[in-house]
């Protein structure tokens, strides 16, 4: 893959050929098993990423999500002045950054270096949105526009965005599944957050027949 | 553990012998790690059962959860009658009634015939609030009181609960943390919902270390 200079906010890469285009709809997929995302977003020139376990799909048409995102975080702060969010659903290869993101708060660094992205070494690409920074690392990402629901930001700090693009990483996500299977290396299982810096990583895909109701079966 | 008969709604049984309260501030961790749940409800003699794979954490304190909970179905209806609902966190144990009562409305049986837990043989027990039956093979319960908000329910399908009570089971929840370890026996492992009919288990823990800020690091 290549990738972006640290040092630079704005050099968009080419996607990795492992990154593919999912449909809007299906991007509820990339959510739906429940995974602990990194939050990014831009504006003015800068950027930041934060960790959220609160995060869920909301709507299938019009694609949309919904996401928690305290109003103490600088990332907020990008978000709802851009109108815009990314969340990229991190693997285990970047476990140690996305528990770094979660914990330290970018108003808690120098105003220069507020950049957590470049902080912990995180390398970006551009998807669809050039405003929108896409993390490396991770095997899902969801391009949104925040739609204003000011009374559920401010008393829930509930976040509605609609997707306007959705990548995967297509060894673990193909024609609209999650792969993961025994033979799927770790470092592409997703993250679910547990407490205290331990995660528990996504497991294998079981096939299940549904049980017949009673009224069937008698 | 002692179960309720399948022919009687209230039948409380004593919790089984892994089943123990968790505190309301680590209620949250319940389903941070993404789950699919099931959600029941009670009303006037009636209660049901439906899958929900999208649920998240909302809050703290007070510990606060979200749900979407689509218009068309009856559980919906019994929880806006009731104002209370649970969620109750499947295990692989019952995967395939998980899968059932997610995939069949209540509407498409016969209306003395409405109640999936019944219809799929489910067994219910009682933990704090007698007007909700929580799910047995299940790993995790929480019991929830509808915050109402109007306006989100009517235009997102998101239901706001305020939990009341919640319990786990310790063979896999203990001192407010998951434990899954890789002799955790399949059966025990949460269910996170892919599509068609897969879901993924959850993995095994692994802790992590973070990664350290570069301005540190200089």
């Amino acid at each position: 893959m290549t990738v972006s200079q640290e040092s630079s906010l704005y050099i968009a890469s080419s996607p990795g050929e492992f990154i593919t285009a999912v449909p809007l709809a299906k991007a509820y997929r990339l959510l739906n098993h429940g995974p602990t995302v990194l939050v990014s977003a831009a504006h003015n020139g800068a950027r930041n990423v934060m960790a959220a376990a609160w995060n869920m799909a909301l709507n299938f048409e019009p694609a949309q999500v919904t996401v928690v995102l305290d109003r103490a975080t600088w990332t907020r702060q990008l978000i709802a002045a851009s109108g815009k969010f990314a969340l990229s659903v991190p693997s285990l290869a970047i476990a140690a950054e996305t528990l770094a993101v979660g914990r330290l708060s970018a108003h808690d660094l120098p105003a220069e270096s507020r950049d957590k992205i470049a902080q912990f070494g995180l390398q970006t690409f551009i998807g669809k949105d050039v405003d929108l920074p896409l993390i490396e690392g991770c095997v899902a990402w969801l391009e949104c526009d925040v739609v204003p629901e000011a009374s559920t930001e401010s008393r829930y700090d509930l976040f509605i965005g609609q997707v306007t693009a959705a990548w995967a990483d297509a060894r673990v996500f193909a024609d609209g599944h999650w792969r993961y299977e025994a033979d799927t290396p770790d470092a592409l299982r997703t993250l679910h957050y547990v407490a205290g810096g331990t995660f528990m990583t996504i497991g294998n895909s079981v096939q299940v027949a549904p049980a017949a109701p009673r009224s069937v079966q008698d």
